[in-house]
């Protein structure tokens, strides 16, 4: 058995750092990093790539809107081709550096509300899906089952890598549960840990109700810049060894 | 007999419009393409590949610092790592924006204010060199004659191509006049073409109190920003083709 | 009778122009000034508010989303507390600008995306109506007839002035035909010329079914960046003087 | 006996926080807040300039070069009105969200290369003057001592504060010992204590040979967002109060 675990890393700026990359480095293996438009200046990726380079995590292209001042969490009502156009300057930005770094970049997957309205928007999905396949077909693209990312991309041959998120809760008709309400976001190590392993191990979920989901993924999301962040990450990756799960990349 | 002519495209942004990029396309043979850092949103980019592709001209990446309020005109003092991840990232946006348009990137020229500092500034001169050998050794690098940029990138076995510039009044020491002085830009189509057609036939341009400069130089840089801009270029053109001259990438 | 002429003025960046601002400041009685966000760098702001001021044109804050890439033309999801933040911070850049250059601002005027945003959005809408409060609740707000900002302005006793747009057409309902519609804009100098006259005479409009809409405005926007704007705007000048309507601020 | 105390504060952005404004604004009498070009988003400010006035410490403009990705810590060769109008626009923005927050702007103090420059250049001195006399002509300016900025404003009229550094060798020629010389920076609150007591009560400072300095200051310069700053802060404060001086605001 084993699963994948990614966690959202380079995302510093300029004076100003975020997470704890170095410690989330040796826990995940998949790095998804941060291309500039949302955070991430050019050293802070270069940096980041060695790191992961030496690693031995994957690289990816955490692609966002255009607002570092709003982190890319808020959405951009951004004209397809603008956003298509966006993206590819993203991706090659950041495979420049990764292979100046010794490095390549292995996927692609949106960041922020971007990753959160292409779960629904059509056109931005059609967007995303262009753009990955303008700049590296061959490169999967990681997304929430059930998105209509995800349907796009399968649609015209992409290879989608599904995720979970560790930290999340449920809604049971298999939704993340908003994170404005109360509840939504799990801080528990331990338990965060047991979920992790559920996933992996069996493929399920327990929903806020009780109820147990089918969620098969590849890849489970760990999140490096929250307080706790690489508490959390630990005990999921202690766990996952104790359960006999093997952490590796989904390439 | 052939020369290149080279001109800096691409550099509109946003809603902001600058240049008369279908016209200098049809007159030029290399087209120093912004990269976003002083000019050139991923949109404007692309289109500008686009057009050059379809027009044969070769694409080059014209990177810059990072001051779209200063368009990049105005020396900045950035410590050389940041330089050269700063112009990595540049190419490589353009790379990616390039191979959707079905181009690729075929050289670098630093722009503005960068161009100007390398010309005697060795610590950024060698980050441009860096940042060339790191996003592609193979790549020339169109330097001043003279230039410490020039001396370094040659030194580490890259290929320089020296240019001259078809508008500007040389001083008696070959070193361009600064532009601040008058009689620095000249104006006239007709002058500013037997001067291009001068240097691409006979390697020599006259210095502003009359002697003559043997300047040996594979390019010619024609500006498309300025008023007049294509008709001094339109100009040029009918120059070198009524004396026989080739106009032809430098590649 | 008198009517005020408002257009968009000071919306330059760095080395980019936009607009014939010298025209359309012999035109119209009050200049919206970008602030920074979406347009408009520190000498240009100072620029135009000085033109202002020469031509006893009154200065208001065309204040905007954080986009200067998109012109502050895309809906920004961003949190009503921040969007406060950022108009009181653009209008009290504006103010040190337009003291500097002896005018000051008279007036807020929200901007592209986020106009249109308050014309549904409540929560934006009253971060809109909060910043005007805080940065000086004696400056009205220019608003579309109906809208919520209206609304929620005047619920707090700030002054609101009604706007009508002179090259746009009106639905049977009284809202704007979409942009995106074939003849949402009008381009006749003459027409659009007969149709402010008629705003500022009768205050009614003609819908684009023929109906006759009454439509009490203080204010009449005419564009000052499209095509032929300043044809346009010369056109609704004169038609108002032979109309015997004075151009006037609605100060 | 009296001495104020300022530090850098407001200098987080968006997602990014910087220091320990809180713990800082509790130890010193004047904050220089960030005004956006450098750090500091209109949030950050706002709540910066809120705390300041609940504690009762004075806002002063912490203007800059507009580089984000370089912190305003990089040399800009702007253009002396384009520096002029940048500043005006950034103490503006400040003094809007001052206002909001029940104070006001009471002083202005360049940052970061902007504050260096001007000790030796002359031009983008006289266009921090300038800045200062359009925008407040009674706002003091915080200068160093013996520095060109220091000597233009008192030429016109301005107040100059002159400050010290609390935690910066100085060379026998009363300037400060770069950075990047070894032991530049002092790290040991006690020494750095003493040090701000005997600049209080003396008036001079032990260079870094060992002779003695006469440095006449009304305020000293705490920094807020190094390692142990607000460690060194403490020290400071309780040094002072010890020796019976006064920490109060220059005002």
């Amino acid at each position: 058995m084993q699963i994948d675990l990614n966690s959202d890393l380079g995302e510093s700026f300029g004076p100003w750092t975020l997470g704890d990359d170095a410690a989330i480095l040796r826990l995940v293996s998949s790095a998804n990093v941060a291309c500039g438009f949302h955070a991430g200046d050019p050293t802070t990726i270069r940096g980041t790539c060695t790191a992961a380079a030496e690693a031995g995590v994957a690289v990816g292209a955490h692609v966002a809107y255009r607002d570092l001042a709003g982190f890319g969490r808020r959405f951009l009502d951004v004209e397809v081709h603008h956003l298509v156009d966006d993206l590819v300057y993203q991706v090659g930005a950041l495979q420049a550096l990764a292979a100046a770094s010794g490095t390549t970049v292995r996927y692609v997957k949106p960041h922020g509300a971007l990753y959160n309205a292409v779960v629904t928007h059509r056109e931005q999905a059609r967007a995303v899906v262009t753009a990955v396949r303008e700049v590296g077909p061959d490169l999967p693209l990681v997304a929430l089952p059930g998105s209509v990312v995800a349907e796009e991309a399968e649609a015209v041959g992409l290879r989608v890598v599904l995720e979970a998120f560790a930290d999340r809760a449920y809604a049971p008709d298999g939704t993340l549960v908003p994170r404005r309400e109360p509840g939504a976001v799990l801080h528990d190590p331990e338990l965060v840990a047991a979920r992790v392993v559920r996933l992996a191990t069996e493929g399920t979920v327990e929903a806020v109700e009780g109820s147990v989901l089918e969620v098969a993924v590849e890849s489970v999301c760990v999140h490096g810049d929250t307080p706790g962040a690489v508490q959390v990450a630990t005990a999921v990756r202690s766990a996952l060894a104790a359960a006999g799960v093997r952490v590796a990349s989904f390439l």
